[in-house]
């Protein structure tokens, strides 16, 4: 499964801190950690800087990337509703030389927002997530989430885009809020993997948690119910070894990991914290 | 979900001698410490003592039952092989007033085996653990282990016994002989609760785990997966905090825990561990 890692986001008071003072060793280290600890992706989002936002995606990428330690095949998420951002974001990446499999987090299933993003998303060759809710919110049924993906997967055809570089969110909701929440996200997972088997599904994982006590614990039994139904990728904290365990120990019982071997290898380094 | 404790069972050298010692206390403390981490049955398990099995479960039965803190409504399971056994077993619960929802654990779909332990079944108002295998073997297929529960069920309802009486085991066998053994499972508990909306599995947790490190995360990762396919009860070490706490959080993201009442009450309470 596909792990971005979700620490690098200015919703989170010492990162904004950090990127106000431009410290640039606290974020460097936020991004060598999330990939030591097994994130392909790291998220980056400045969202809560309204006026500068452009700009600190800038300084966020440069600073990741001449960070010692980061390796070729490292990944970005750029993270903005914000498509004038997301643009300057891509063209930082294409400048670094960065640019290849960058994701677009995130869009919604609205035709304008759509329009504004996915010649970008064909330009540099980059893929997106898009979420299963428009501008009349997130529908409690699974059927009508779904249908709000496949006009998204709609769009992106349009565009010439393959499905492989579209990544579907059916929005996760906290349980605390309706116990319903859980499933409505899962039944929506086991219906976009229905649409067609090649459909890639993500979600923001903390959510679900939102309000309760003992968050990881209700986050990774949430993960593994939606490996279960086939998800492919989670925007998660990726600091957290007993989440990161887990999705171990799921991919070896999804029949994901042959002969256990990556398990056996995780254990072996000591990664796994039971 | 019901929880079946594992843990009085004489195939464990610390039970066995226990049993040979006849050490009541130590049975005892295994039956109440399993009660009070959260078990609804207790099973209990003789079977490496052939000789003296049905005396050694009529003095295990005893020996639980003399004991303090041993509530009203707590419940066993009678597991051996040995139709004579159970049926002493089942005639000693009746004697204590304890016969109640008794569990009998196990018998194959084998007619002969079936037509041995079903009209103890009736007899007692027990339930019955069926497992989806036969003299044959147990079918990699999930289909034909499907099929197998169908004929328990059929031969259930040809003793008049109804559909809530009998648990379904699909038969967990470990990932360290195949990786697709834990998929095989699963598909074949979603098989079984798609037979009939009453119909009720079990599993026996452990065996996916075995000859691998780190069991216990497996074993959790795994329930929750099958607690995602409505699994309906687990046999299992209800000591593992871990896996009782997933459990409890599993509920919630199912749906099953109106309020998050458990949940929040098993956090007051320190019952969880993360």
């Amino acid at each position: 499964m596909l792990v971005i890692g979700e620490r690098i986001n200015s919703s989170i008071k010492r990162i904004e801190d950090a990127i106000k003072a431009k410290d640039s060793t606290l974020i460097q280290q936020e991004a060598i950690h999330q990939f030591q600890a097994g994130a392909h992706v790291v998220d980056i989002n400045a969202g809560t800087l309204i006026k500068t936002e452009s700009e600190e995606l800038i300084w966020l990428l440069q600073t990741v990337f001449s960070a010692h330690g980061i390796e070729a095949g490292v990944r970005i998420a750029l993270d903005s509703s914000n498509p004038a951002a997301i643009e300057v974001g891509l063209e930082e990446l294409a400048r670094l030389g960065r640019a290849e499999q960058t994701i677009i987090n995130s869009v919604t299933a609205d035709s304008d927002k759509l329009e504004g993003i996915l010649p970008l998303v064909k330009k540099y060759d980059a893929q997106l997530i898009g979420l299963c809710m428009n501008d009349k919110g997130i529908p409690d049924e699974p059927k009508k989430r779904c249908q709000l993906g496949q006009s998204i997967l709609k769009a992106a055809e349009d565009h010439g885009i393959p499905i492989k570089n579209i990544y579907l969110d059916p929005l996760v909701l906290p349980v605390s809020t309706d116990v319903k929440k859980g499933l409505q996200a899962l039944d929506s997972i086991r219906l976009l993997k229905e649409i067609d088997s090649e459909v890639l599904t993500v979600i923001g994982l903390s959510n679900i948690s939102y309000g309760l006590p003992e968050k990881s614990l209700l986050n990774r039994t949430f993960l593994v119910m939606a490996m279960d139904y086939g998800l492919d990728a989670a925007i998660l904290n990726p600091l957290d070894t007993q989440l990161m365990s887990m999705i171990k120990a799921a991919e070896v019982l999804l029949g994901l990991d042959d002969f256990c071997m990556n398990y056996i290898k995780a254990y072996r380094n000591g990664e796994l914290k039971s």
